[in-house]
């Protein structure tokens, strides 16, 4: 094969230039790489060539590496396609892992073949919505499997942290458990809460509040997309959700009983739960508080309390704004540190800021 | 009964000074009414009439309005107990409303009773975590029985309307049965979804996202309170976890099958589902869309982001900060109406901004 060095030089040939591909290219690019694309639609290479991703690939290129970025249901056929036609280290960024592999697990140079998946998108798709920023600071599963070739595999770890993310190694079929539980489980989850509000009368709709919109928000995403992910991820899904199911029958034993023993017992494994997921960085969980603010509807106020906020020097985690064009004040939460919450409250308020948490 | 108006004029009587009661005391100081309290524990009264929200209640006091604000079980008797003591009309701001009206529906005095319950709360509890301001722009649900007086009704309404909610007035089985799809089942599903977490391995909680921590995020509410509300409402929580144990029974055998027809027919749903859901303060959703901007980690920066969003003109209606103390830049996703959008990306570009959709 050739890959001499695990130093990503290009060319990086990028097949498929939609969201993830075009967004791939742009940030190579940035990095200085030489790249080139192709997709089957010729408007979407006019569209991401225009954008500056880079030129259109031809038979005669020879890619270090290539990256397939198309449909989950076509990966398969196309990462063999390109092992048959060139010559450099091939990689896809599809959500799920196993199913492409063993589409390829015969092919005499699947040793050239590394999964792999940046945990990022967007809600549209398309050239026009890539950004060569689309990936920074985000995880980025690469999915080694036994006969990759080592150069390989740092290869694709290279093209990760040029695109600004941050690798995680693991093998294809731990990929897709972990993505059925961290990603594809919750996203049904959603679904079958969301369903409940289906047939809800406006009145009882009145009353939601922050919590069921959270709860609900990414079943919103595309049913077409996610059948293909989770229907590639069928077993690994299917374990988890019948795990859920016997989870739901001792809840509903439970509450029919008047259990709170067992009610408890399963909200207790919830707060577990919710403590276990990382750091938005890989770093612990840190403990975080709110604070909310009252904040004037005219323009500028919003600008002022991060402004204060940031000379009070408590960093903000995160920010959720309660802000209705037809009230005079809006209200505005900061999530920070929680050991800084009180600190940030009284600075607030000497500084004239209505707060409470 | 002794309520000529439907204005609230005071004396209000807050019983349990808490959060919410504390809270509820100090909107009605903030409109200038008298307030006096009583609790159980007297440091919360000194607690509470230090924060300058009320003095202690004597016997001799004749409240216009009495609000409990005790744990869910204990509402039933305080209820009745203050009808025994006062005469003045009685609400209560408990999460569940069927079962404290259960529990004094043969009081003599019932038509003085009107149950309440506003959308609002903290992770924090006491009094010293109150603020007057808790309850802005807020659903408060206002839940009369078949026998209430019509100006006690009023008087609760008054009550919400001088909190700076926005009263929702409907029967009490219809708000449990309310509150059980919008509230306490979409807790139970982020619960069943973070129990899923507990065992996982630290590798694949590594590649969690945005998705599962929107998801489970509530779910890390305190297991006895949100036992005691979910046991309060068990009839109308068990029906519906009966709904989607059918669902979810559907689901596995799709996925099973991969019947990729059935599979989407369910994420059809959720998507119909999220969209039930009324704009945040009541009109009907509007569709938004995302704006992700790179801002450069120095204080003043995210001051001048929003400087620069008020000045084009574009409402943010929610904002989320991708920010790692590590790294020299953090992500910002602006989250506007989806039309708005594009002028938006091209106007914070044009004023040298690093953005992507």
């Amino acid at each position: 094969m050739d890959v001499a060095h695990s130093a990503l030089a290009g060319p990086v040939e990028i097949v498929g230039a939609g969201l993830l591909g075009t967004s791939v290219a742009l940030a190579c690019r940035r990095a200085g790489l030489e790249v080139v694309l192709s997709d089957t639609s010729r408007e979407h290479v006019r569209t991401a060539t225009g954008l500056g991703a880079g030129r259109a690939a031809t038979p005669q290129d020879q890619p270090q590496l290539i990256v397939v970025a198309v449909p989950p249901d076509q990966l398969g056929t196309v990462i063999a396609d390109v092992l048959d036609r060139r010559g450099g280290v091939v990689t896809d960024v599809g959500s799920v892992k196993g199913a492409p592999l063993a589409a390829v697990a015969d092919h005499p140079h699947v040793e050239r073949y590394v999964g792999s998946h940046p945990m990022a998108g967007s809600e549209r798709s398309g050239p026009l919505a890539a950004s060569e920023a689309l990936f920074d600071g985000r995880p980025w599963a690469v999915t080694p499997h036994a006969r990759a070739d080592a150069a390989a595999i740092r290869l694709v770890e290279a093209l990760a942290r040029i695109c600004g993310a941050v690798p995680v190694t693991l093998p294809p079929d731990e990929h897709d458990r972990a993505v059925a539980r961290i990603s594809h489980v919750p996203h049904l989850m959603a679904a079958l809460t969301a369903a409940r509000l289906t047939d809800a009368p406006q009145a009882h709709l009145a009353l939601s509040g922050q919590g069921v919109r959270d709860v609900t928000r990414v079943a919103a995403g595309d049913p077409a997309l996610y059948g293909q992910i989770v229907a590639g991820n069928a077993k690994a899904v299917a374990a988890l959700l019948t795990e859920v199911r016997a989870e739901l029958d001792a809840l509903i034993a439970a509450v029919s009983a008047g259990d709170r023993t067992g009610l408890e017992a399963l909200l207790d494994r919830g707060v577990t739960g919710t403590r276990q997921i990382p750091g938005k960085h890989g770093g612990p969980a840190r403990p975080t508080g709110s604070v909310f603010v009252s904040v004037p509807d005219h323009p500028g106020e919003l600008a002022r309390l991060f402004a204060d906020a940031g000379e009070i020097g408590v960093n903000i985690e995160d920010v959720h704004i309660d802000h209705d064009p037809g009230r005079p004040v809006g209200l505005v939460e900061l999530v920070v540190d929680r050991d800084r919450a009180e600190h940030l409250v009284a600075s607030l308020e000497s500084r004239g800021w209505v707060t409470h948490r």
